[in-house]
């Protein structure tokens, strides 16, 4: 099979592979229908995070079962399936509170961005759909795998309620889908952070009823301007860096939560950051197993189309194209077709 | 009158003072009939928080109305009140979502290790008893002007429900109100963390199911073996230390939460503290206010008894004895009796 390695910053090659078979008895095998290129997989590409070795990459995808272990009992070949990022066996303590992510066994997902995807613990980690989705569903279904999952995760744990008024900050594909989740959820007033008009209007079109451009202190300043000095109900903070944490717990009122998604990188709050300012704060790797069922419903439904996130659509070979265009914000989030 | 003043590091003077007066119309004064020091008092005391000039001393406070300013209609002459450690008007927005410590125009209290004590915004930051009490109840109605309602708010903070297994970090008054909170508040087992056997005496008659005498990551590690691997359901930060948050921290299971009202200390988290416990956390000077009205009915229908925090009683003329006794860990909690 074919799949995308990232052998170095900058370097990702899409190669030829050995085909993914069974292992455990509660594996599955799924041909992958659409995978794409998550913001966190910038980490790596732009070498934040270390490479040392060749490393298949990937861990959003959507596909049909093709193969299943002994053990697996809730999904067979031919269903078409979406999985968390994060595989859990759904059963655990962490899982069945909802934190799958948590999983005393779970296992990150790589190596999505290819033809072919081993799944551990497919009877945890895989939801099957009602039946075979049209391609028209596809991009959204594909959401569903992370940054979908991940921005109404971001919503529920920033502890959105109707008619709240909800800071986003972020203007990635997660803080879009976070701009949705809070819609959805009930949100009156949802203020989107952003400063490019692409994503200002994707943001509007997902539910936004405010834009602030600014960043910082001034972004500060302007929610709490629009907020009658209080602070937003509710903040999703879907970046990661210490500014947008920062920006996001100054924005919100005391006793009111932060819902935080963006995966840290040199984030540092102290004491008196949480104290002075009495925000709730609550976050980590989405566990969007919790979510799917729901998600696909909506979905299905018509009722939220997280799809329009993908603003480039490649064949899996052109994977490296597709990096460079996130890396280089001149797409929000590449598609893969394998 | 007389009262407290904190002249420098391990200086605190009881001295002639002049009497308060009515500043503004919202104000009130009354004659104190119970204060004590608290632990928060031994931060200046101590040195770590620096003193610059002589400074009339105490936060915690309960007494008979002397005297109202002329906007004042919630308290009257001769009622026995009690009052939060920070003055709040109980009508702006943070009062109304039950944050009253963060008032749009919150008043710290100080001075009220004294005869008599003026108030800010009366009629927001006093409550009445429903009758005058008798002398047995001082102690615990003492307790309601901070750290009954201070443990009380650590556990509404970290989210504790009925069955609950709680952890509570910190042995002082506060911690050990937390216990007292916790188990009210229909926890199952409280593990509270002590190494001094008569705090850990009175844990247990506050309802401590568990003592864990172990520190830092030897009590996590107690905490995770007494919770099956998991960490507990909430956790209750009660010290305000980098080691006592990071303790509570890494025993909370994941999306439970950990509820600190320790005044930070030194206290830094990474983003990555958060992001890989997926812990909720939640704290900050309490909103004791919020709690009063409930916290006295308990008080008086004898459900709580939280005035056992004290273990030593003082005229007000040996304040000095009061901090250097619970300076040393002699005692809990000095009452002063003016």
């Amino acid at each position: 099979m074919r799949g995308a390695v990232l052998h170095a910053p900058g370097d990702v090659r899409v190669e030829q592979l050995d085909d993914p078979t069974i292992v455990e008895p509660t594996d599955a095998v799924i041909r992958v229908s659409a995978t794409c290129v998550c913001g966190s997989d910038l980490w790596p590409y732009r070498g934040i995070n270390e490479v040392t070795e060749p490393t298949p990459i990937g861990h959003e995808y959507c596909g049909i079962v093709e193969e299943i272990g002994s053990d697996v009992t809730s999904v067979r070949p031919g269903q078409f399936v979406i999985g968390s990022f994060v595989a859990s066996d759904n059963t655990c303590p962490h899982c069945r509170a909802g934190y799958q992510t948590q999983c005393q066994h779970r296992v990150p997902m790589q190596g999505a961005q290819a033809e072919l995807l081993r799944v551990p613990l497919a009877d945890g980690t895989l939801v099957a759909t009602p039946d075979l989705p049209g391609p028209e569903l596809l991009p959204s279904l594909l959401t569903l795998s992370d940054v979908m999952g991940t921005g109404w995760f971001a919503a529920v744990a920033a502890g959105v309620q109707p008619g709240m008024t909800v800071a986003v900050v972020g203007d990635g594909a997660v803080g879009l889908c976070g701009v949705l989740a809070a819609r959805q959820l009930g949100a009156e007033r949802v203020i989107a952070m952003s400063r490019h008009e692409p994503r200002q209007r994707l943001a509007e079109e997902f539910g936004a009823t405010e834009i602030v451009a600014e960043r910082g202190q001034q972004a500060v300043a302007r929610v709490r301007d629009l907020t009658d000095g209080v602070g937003a109900d509710a903040v999703l903070e879907c970046v990661g860096t210490d500014e947008a944490m920062h920006q996001a717990i100054r924005s919100t009122r005391a006793g009111a939560g932060v819902g935080f998604v963006g995966v840290p990188h040199g984030v540092t709050l102290t004491g008196r950051d949480l104290f002075g300012t009495m925000v709730r704060v609550h976050g980590g790797p989405a566990p969007v197993r919790r979510f799917l069922p729901e998600l696909v419903d909506l979905v299905y439904s018509g009722v939220i189309d997280p799809g329009r996130v993908f603003d480039l659509e490649l064949p899996l070979d052109q994977a490296a194209e597709g990096y460079r265009a996130m890396d280089e914000r001149r797409a929000i989030k590449a598609f893969l077709r394998p």
